[in-house]
């Protein structure tokens, strides 16, 4: 049987994973696909790495546009947008079929990629750029084919769920979190892709381009990172049996004028203690999906890391040399539904509002009519009075609303910071979870 | 576009969600499969039912062998194992690729149809036959294609899930429990297959044959049902923070002597409260997957009902039909391993044993040589002294084992229960998801 050609590009914690397996259980791999695996180069930028694995230093290449050319599978684990791009662009063009890892790549321009999957009729394959380990974009696209998802709930960022879980769990503030974090290894030197929402969001507008049929790019999501996400906020959360986690949330909506429409968005939540997402810990990713068939379904596993990462990367490797020895191809691109994105402050979200108040009669009613003025219902109320420092009572109001468009909750708050008798707005916070 | 003409074999609760899905979602699904998919007739026992449901009854026909003749995918929702398995080997012997639901056909002679499956270059898709509308089957079959699992532990069985959950939460007995799940509808008149482990055991063998890839038919499967499960067992369980699930557990195991081998069973075990199978309540399932790279992984939801089962069934069809529309075929059987199945006596497991013995020195010296002598390594010993009926003092002794081989623990339950000190063996069972 002839052998599959495969190239590597990038060998760094994933790649040297993925070429460490297709080495040491190349047999077993073979009897999978149907014929053997063999690795035909590894394209790095600077040859000295190579010295430091235990791999063979002739595999080693700086040339990554030569190597595509003469794969059968070309495996991009550099992330990026270049020159992953255009490497996989030649590859496929080549006539290669396509493994990657690469949720910017894929969240700012999946549809090029497929395009050129299509014009060349090869496979394109990424679970790995969601969710790591976890088989999720394959239940997607393929398990779930039949069904109509409505909604993905998900932890989708260890990073960040790692931060918010000591926050929760130890007391920690965001910044103590973090600094563990770093020192862990779970957060990087510079963490704005993590903490700042953007991984998250990448991920976001991958699921939900597949769960809805739809394009959804990275821009199209609404981002929130959780870097103002205060102990307070976290202490607040847990009192009302609540954990703050950063969800990626990817919903499908409708109404009279518009139709049919998704809305896609990653920010800070609270969700309740007994949701299953509330005990996802550590590090780990979670994806919760909706469909009107299946009914709820949750996915649970290792996000990241480069073993986790690289189970992933190497099954869709089995398939797309499958796909090749056998004939045949995946799933292409579909995208027939062409949905608009509804901008968030359509979207219907609830808040979760603390404020410090005066105690005195009349102040909830003032809130209140704020509220009514929004058109944003409430759904709870509690107020709490402490003495306050140098004599008086304050009272802290923490208001729990129904779902309201997003605009008119922002406004709402706006309003209330606006309000004599509000001495401050502690904590502003979406619940997510309760349907 | 030619049209994909479906023959739908069986309209139950499961196969008449699904010829309400592919009426009412037929443009949608013509999109992803890049043909219309044309239900082409339903054939059942009796056309009686045909006028029940809201479907056009020139569908109906009671020749199934004619309906399967002139289809390109047929779907088989009739269950057990003939005239189903006759049905689908004229089906693919036609040229029909075939999706089914039935675990006990695939269970009890997955080789024969997958043999089929080869020789006539058709596709063959099962995932409705574990864990309703988890996706599972593919993640095991596909995504996880570049690992290498390690185990499999499951809630494969809604109806015994939702007793145990029931004995658990509400103190009931077996009986008791068994009673309510039938008034819901959960449990069948005759409740055999759900209680004794059956239905949990073929899934078992089918888990393990994607899993290890290799061989595993319900006749390799050791099976207990929970009928034998008491209300004493489950209280002990919560004494130790545990809870009692019926398990499907498929493990890969390696001794020196005979080199790899697998084993797979079916059992009910207690689990710590902390695992995250503990909290999997109600009729839901969930299954926890350990692979060398990617880690632990999770998958949870329905595992039975109409709906989610057609979800299921109708995402292989999907599968099947853009394999026809687009050539190619999705994975067929992967039995290289060919790995021996271990006896249960040989397996090692942990045990948790609660006896009622005399209260004078010297008892716990007896009972810990009755271990000893079977070579079994005692991991905690808890003992409970409380007044005798009629006087004197009796105690309760609970112990939990190390792993040991399974029919080392059964000879010491033996010779525990033959001690004159001995009271009785008030509760035995094994103990999982400590690792």
């Amino acid at each position: 049987m002839e052998p599959v050609r495969v190239a590597l590009l990038g060998c760094g914690v994933v790649g040297s994973e993925v070429a460490r397996n297709l080495t040491t259980h190349g047999a077993e791999l073979a009897q999978r696909v149907g014929a053997p695996l063999e690795l035909a180069g590894i394209a790095v930028r600077r040859l000295g790495r190579a010295r430091e694995l235990d791999l063979d230093p002739a595999l080693f290449t700086t040339d990554a546009a030569g190597l595509v050319k003469d794969a059968d599978v070309v495996v991009e684990v550099i992330g990026g947008i270049e020159p992953a791009r255009s490497l996989l662009l030649e590859a496929m063009a080549a006539g290669a079929g396509v493994v990657t890892a690469n949720k910017a790549l894929l969240a700012e321009d999946g549809p090029t990629l497929y395009e050129a999957a299509t014009r060349h009729g090869v496979d394109l394959y990424y679970e790995a750029s969601v969710a790591g380990a976890i088989p999720l974009l394959r239940p997607l696209r393929e398990s779930l084919a039949g069904d109509r998802v409505t909604r993905v709930l998900g932890i989708v960022n260890g990073t960040t769920n790692y931060i918010l879980d000591k926050m929760h769990t130890a007391g920690m503030g965001f910044a103590e979190a973090l600094e563990q974090a770093q020192a862990l290894g779970y957060a990087e030197a510079d963490p704005t892709a993590d903490v700042e929402g953007f991984d998250a969001a990448a991920k976001a507008a991958i699921l939900a381009s597949l769960a809805f049929h739809t394009r959804v790019s990275a821009a199209d999501v609404h981002r929130e990172g959780i870097t103002t996400v205060t102990a307070a906020d976290v202490a607040s959360a847990r009192e009302m049996h609540a954990v703050v986690k950063l969800l990626a949330i990817c919903e499908r909506g409708s109404d009279a004028d518009s139709g049919e429409s998704v809305s896609v968005r990653v920010h800070p939540a609270m969700i309740p203690d007994t949701h299953p997402l509330a005990g996802v810990g550590d590090a780990y990713n979670a994806v919760f999906v909706q469909a009107e068939a299946a009914g709820e379904l949750m996915f649970y596993g290792r996000g990241a890391g480069g073993q986790p990462t690289a189970s992933a990367v190497l099954g869709d490797l089995v398939s797309v040399a499958r796909n090749r020895v056998g004939g045949g191809r995946g799933p292409g691109e579909s995208a027939y539904a062409d949905l608009p994105v509804r901008p968030i402050g359509d979207v219907p979200t609830r808040y979760h509002i603390s404020l410090d108040v005066e105690d005195r009669p009349g102040v909830l009613a003032q809130v209140a009519l704020v509220f009514a003025e929004q058109g944003v219902s409430i759904e709870t109320v509690r107020q709490q009075v402490h003495p306050r420092e140098g004599g008086g009572d304050r009272a802290a109001l923490v208001i729990v609303t129904h779902r309201a468009p997003d605009a008119a909750l922002s406004a709402t708050v706006d309003a209330l910071a606006g309000l004599d008798t509000v001495a401050s707005v502690d904590s502003v916070m979406r619940v997510e979870g309760e349907d």
